[in-house]
This record gives structure tokens, sequence and C-alpha cells, in this order.
């Protein structure tokens, strides 16, 4: 209570703006069991155990860039054009064409996705989002008084959707699908078949897409990351992709969209995607200053590592938990996470929270609980650990499974 | 027209989105003399003309931060402790003393502008704006839904906001008071007594103040920046700052808030903006890591030099434009800025708009008109060019004039 007349309010957007990670992990007590070192398999990050570094290459082109100082004035709200001609390329593709006009700078995968989201829809109107999915998407649209309606995707066959249920969400006030491929925190990896079926939802509706692919090309041997974009000629697509996770540096800040227009339907919301780019002005121009040089000079063997690294972890954690009765792990095919499934009725624990939050407190080993992710009864692994530490980790998990089961 | 069936609109908020500078520049023909070399005095970056250049000590911070790689994971979205701790000892003041916790990082100052606006005013509320001012704010008001309500600033009172007329605008949907000091685009700094006098103007209506003092310290010799937080125990305030103009970075897009809370009268606000930190994540981690070492070392040299530079040129065009009948310069007090005033009826052009514009096309000279501030009849000059070239710019004013006299 303050005396003094003051009744200052914080606004309806900032109090609807709701990170369930926060509002989960704020409830849990993270204090690790007092003889066991925690392992955190909860962040995203994956540079908190400092196995997984940058490549000089890249460092090395930050450095020059900064040391030039030719990189520090204002880029253009939507990027250097050489910048944005260079992540073009990169994407570019025979059935899904770009310019650097198409590439639209901004800061982190984050604020791609804030401003695609921004320019399509109003307050009031919807987006399907993935069920389960990151977080960020339902935060976005709880700010701007957007609904979100979650599809389901399906453990049973890889984290593939549900198109009926994803169709049956999908009504006039639909103003965009939201898809995540590869998925945070599935793991999952769609096939074009998959993906060509999600384009004739979209097509049938007359809905644009919003493909979420930072995890792009971070897919396992055997595995085929295809863009949405290059499997249709008809539906526009604003793909968000960014350096965060390919290149091991997300507090970089740097994303970007890839406008794929089809015809000219998104002519206005080209417009408006740039008139939403000058609020804020992009992202950090050092940064984008090297990016011509990370994309095209880091060498194969930096992204290989990357992802063996990532492929063996996923391994061990499912060797190891599929063994575990009661557990049931589900394969990931790229990205740097895997979903476990905790069976009904086998543990002597009420929920995915209390299951988790148990795990830490007896095992030291902190994972996120589904709900998190809109999937209850399951909890995400990250999986960007030592390979050492993961199979302690699983270990430790099985020791409290079989303490806990009924 | 598309035959394919699709409509896609953009978002009733992204066509809000409107920056003057680019409706108008885009109508100007920016197309110089072809015997005269284009002076550009347009553009608020002072890196464009290669003569100011931040400091070497600033410039290694970031390539130490590079390459310790120790600062590229996820901050924590309000920016790494010891950073906001960094930035809390550089602004605290006896009268307004700051912890980490008042500090919020954010992407530019245009980004922590942006946070201030959304944490406390809601669609269909207004905020009051100074006029002449840095379009920006309603920008942002047109972006959310919010009124934007232009209070005057006096030329012949040294830009001193117009304070009757200010309080005549707010009303019980005024939720912020929008201050800039110093000024883009007017180079005015407030006396300490002209800063009571808004104070108190706040504390009678119970309205907090979002002060923006991204010139901070850009004052000239003689004049005192006085952060607005240190001459009130009772009104909140919100002050956005930021690297990009006193350290020469824009491209960095690095700044943030100073959270000046009073007798908690801001704990809604600040859980609001915390909140809203979490859509895209602060800014880029590199130069978060090196800010410490940048607000602490940078030797004080580069600061005078700095400003001597701007108030020398500034001195140039002030004393050149006194001498141009039909042209009022008013001498500013710090920021990168003047403004000039066209008499009215003096020449034959019919604006400041026609008068910029004819000024490009005949003397290669490129000044932004005053209607971009909500400033008819004046035009900007940008101080931030090497005085040699100024001189030769305001020598083209005078001709110009001499030319277009009535
Ligand atoms: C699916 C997904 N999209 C977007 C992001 C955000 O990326 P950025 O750090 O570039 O904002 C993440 C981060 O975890 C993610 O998992
Ligand atoms: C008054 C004022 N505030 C804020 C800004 C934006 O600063 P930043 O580049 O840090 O976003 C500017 C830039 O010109 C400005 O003039």
């Amino acid at each position: 209570v303050n005396m003094s007349g003051w009744k200052v309010k914080a606004s309806v957007a900032s109090q609807n703006t709701i990170n369930p990670i926060r509002q989960v992990v704020d409830q849990m007590k993270i204090v690790p069991h007092p003889e066991k070192d925690m392992i955190p398999l909860s962040i995203g990050d994956p540079t908190v155990f400092g196995n997984m570094v940058t490549d000089p290459v890249v460092t090395n082109a930050v450095v020059e860039s900064v040391q030039s100082t030719k990189n520090s004035g204002y880029p253009h709200s939507t990027g250097y054009p050489a910048t944005r001609e260079a992540i073009a390329k990169y994407h570019s593709h025979p059935d899904a064409p770009l310019t650097a006009d198409d590439i639209l700078i901004a800061s982190g995968c984050s604020g791609a996705l804030e401003l695609a989201i921004a320019a399509l829809v109003n307050p009031g109107q919807n987006v399907v989002i993935p069920s389960p999915g990151f977080s960020l998407y339902r935060t976005i649209a709880g700010n701007k008084g957007i609904e979100a309606r979650s599809y389901k995707c399906l453990p049973d066959k890889q984290w593939e959707i549900d198109l009926a249920h994803m169709e049956s969400l999908i009504n006039d006030q639909t103003a965009a699908i939201i898809i995540n491929n590869p998925s945070n925190p599935c793991g999952s990896v769609f096939t074009a078949e998959h993906l060509k079926d999600i384009l004739a939802v979209a097509e049938k509706h007359k809905v644009p897409i919003i493909s979420d692919e930072i995890y792009a090309e971070m897919v396992f041997s055997g595995k085929k990351f295809i863009p949405a974009a290059t499997l249709s000629k008809n539906v526009p697509i604003l793909a968000c992709c960014g350096l965060a996770k390919r290149f091991l540096v997300p507090g970089w800040r740097v994303g970007w969209i890839q406008i794929h227009d089809r015809n000219g339907v998104f002519a206005e919301v080209r417009k408006g995607l740039t008139a939403l780019s000058q609020i804020i002005l992009g992202a950090n121009s050092l940064v984008q200053g090297a990016i011509p040089t990370i994309l095209t000079e880091t060498p194969q063997s930096f992204y290989d590592d990357v992802l063996s690294v990532l492929e063996a972890n996923a391994k061990v954690c499912y060797e190891k938990l599929s063994k575990v009765d009661g557990l049931t792990p589900v394969m990931p095919s790229g990205a740097m996470y895997l979903m476990v499934r905790i069976e009904d009725g086998k543990f002597d624990l009420a929920d995915d929270k209390e299951f988790t939050q148990k795990m830490i407190t007896e095992q030291s080993v902190f994972c996120l609980p589904g709900e998190i992710f809109q999937c209850p009864n399951f909890f995400r692994i990250v999986t960007t650990i030592p390979t050492e530490r993961m199979t302690i980790a699983m270990d430790r998990i099985k020791d409290f499974c079989d303490a806990h089961r009924k």
C-alpha cells in the first residue's frame, strides 16, 4: 500500500505477457540434493556447459567486424543489404528462391517471430500453434490480444501434427498457422509428405504459414531438413530463422524472416513488416557485418561435430530411458531436445510437475515439465550437455523412477 | 490483383506504425546538384562521415568479450547482472540511487522506449510528447493504438516546454509524460528549474514520466545535464538511455531503462517490464559483456573531443545562419542537432518541405524538414560532420537563401 496518492498500473498487454517457463519454474524449488551435483537439462542454451563453443571462423569474423570500425552505424532497419543478400543466398533453393529484399533481419528469431505475428494478426483474431510447442508463440499472442489455439502433435507418429485437429481449429478469424520444424521441445523433423499435407491445409483455408525454422539443418544422420517454402508454389510463408542454435550463439540476438511471397499476396504484409522493423531497428550491426563470412566460411566439420554430439546424447537418453519401466522416450530426429512420456499411474507422483520437482530435490537433475509446452505427463530433456554427464543424469533418472514406481 | 484466391491483409497495427521520416523522405527526390557533392546533414548517426569513431577502449572491450567466448549464451532477459550493476553505478546519484535490479537492458534506446510505453500505456489511453520531438514516440503510439498528444516547446525560450500547453493536454486517460533531454531535434538542455516545473506538473496530475535521456552528458561547455530523476522524490520515472550516441555506436543496439521507483508505485510496472522483456530477450550479449569496461574505462578525453567537435559545429552553424536574412537558428546547448526557423513569407518557397527539397536539388545540402518533428517552418541540421564541410554547407545554405529571397 502506498500513501502517496499515486496509482500506476501496468498495462493490460504487459499483464497478459505470460512466459510459462517463468510461471512454472519460479514456483519450483530449484534446490538440488546436497550430495549430488546439479545436472541442469532444462535450458535451451547450448553454451551453458562450455562443451559447445562456436567455431573460430565465427568468432574471428565478429572480431574483424569490430576492428574494422565500419559496422557501428545504424544499418537499414531491415538489415545491411550485403547481409540480407548473404542470408538470401544461404537459404535460397530452386523451388523457393530469395533475394535480399525477401530478408528482414530482427533481434533474434524471437524478434523475427514477434514481427511476423505482429504483421499478420490483429487482436481478437487467432493463430494455431503446436502442442507440445515452444512457449513463445503463446506469450506473443497473449501480449497482443490474439487467441492461441493449440493443435496436437502425436508422439506415436514421431510428433507429426494431428492435421484433422489442426483443421478443426481453423476458422475465418485464423490469421496464421504456426509450425516449428525441427521442433522444440520434440526434436521432431517433418518429412516432405507431412509438410505437403500441412501446406494443403493452409492452402485449403487460405491461411499463411509462419514456419519457425530456427533449428534448420540441425538433423541427425539419415534425416533431412526440408524448408516448408520449397514445397509449395501457392502458400505464402514467413520463415523465421537465425544464428542462435546452429552457430551456438543465442546471446547475439540476430535472427531474420524469409518472406516467401506467392503471387504478390504478401505485398501488404511486406510493407507492414518494414514499418514494424522501424521501431527497434533490427539487430546488432557488428554481428550483421560478420554474417556474410559466418554463413559461407564456417567449416562443415563444425556443423558435423555439433550434430554428432547432439545425436550421441539423444541416443544415450533414448536407450537408457527406453529400459525404464514407466517412461517412454520419443527418439528425436534433430534439434537439441527430446520428450519423455511419464506413464499414467506408474509412479507415486501426481503429475509432470511433481515428477520434475522431486527429480531436482532427490537426484539433482533438472528437466522442464511438459506442462510448459502444453504437454502434461511428459518432461523435456535438453541434449547439449557433455555425454558423460548425460549418462550420469540418465542413471539418476532411472534410480528416481525405481524409487517412485508404485 | 492476384487471382489465387488468397487475401492476406497486413495487421492494423502494422498499418498504423508510421515513421514520418520515411513518409516524408521517401516522397523527396534525393538527387543532388550534378556539380556539387552531396552534404547530408540529415541522419542522426554520428558515424556516417567517418570523422567520429568510438574510442579504442570501447572497441577493445568488445573484442575481448568476443574472444573470451564466455558471452555468447542467453543473458537474463533483463541483461547480465554484472552489466546491470555497472549501468546502475554509471547513472547512480545520491538523489536518485539505482541498483542492478533497477536496470533493464533493451535493444537500443528505441527498444527501451518501446518497452517503457508498452508497460505503462493501454490502447485508447494517451501520452503527451514533445513538439518538436523525436518521431519514434508517435510511431510507437500509432503501433499500439495509443493517442500521442504533442505539447509545444518554445524556440524563443531555448525550447523549454510550454507547460501550460502540456498541462492542458493531460486528462484522466494520460498514462505517461514523455520528455527528451537533451533533445533531438532541438539540441536543448533543460535547467534544474525547468525540470522541477515539469516534475511539478507530473506530480500534480500523478502521471509518471518517461524521460528519454539518450543524449545524457552530451552538453556543451558551461551547460549541465541533469537527470530528471535526481530532482524529485515522488515522481516515478522510467529513464531511457543507451550506448548509441555518447559512444558513437548506434548500430550496436544496446539501450536500457532506469526504473526510478518512488515508494513502490512502480511495483506492478516493474513486473510488467520484466514480462515484456521476455519476448525478444534484450540486447546483444557480446556488447553487454563489454559494458562494465566501456562505462568505467573510456577516457574523459574521448567524451571531451566528441563534444568539442559538436560544439564547434553548432557554433559555425549558428554564427553563419544568424547572418542570413530570413533564417533564425536556435543555438543548441547539447546533443548533435540544431533547429533553424524559416521566416514566414521571406522566400519563394511554400514551406519547409519545398525549402529542404530545393536545397538538395540546387545546393546538394540535405536537411530534414521540421514537419517530420511536428514543427513546420523549421529545418534540422545534424552537427556531426567534419567542420570544414559544415562550413561549406552553411555557405551553400546562404547562397540558397539569397537565390530564393523574395
Ligand atoms: C523453436 C524456437 N524458436 C525460436 C527460438 C528463439 O530463438 P532466438 O534465441 O534466436 O530468439 C527458440 C529458442 O529456444 C526456439 O526453441
Ligand atoms: C531522442 C532519441 N531517442 C532515442 C533514439 C534511439 O536511440 P537508439 O539508437 O539507441 O535506439 C534516438 C535516435 O536518434 C533519439 O534521437
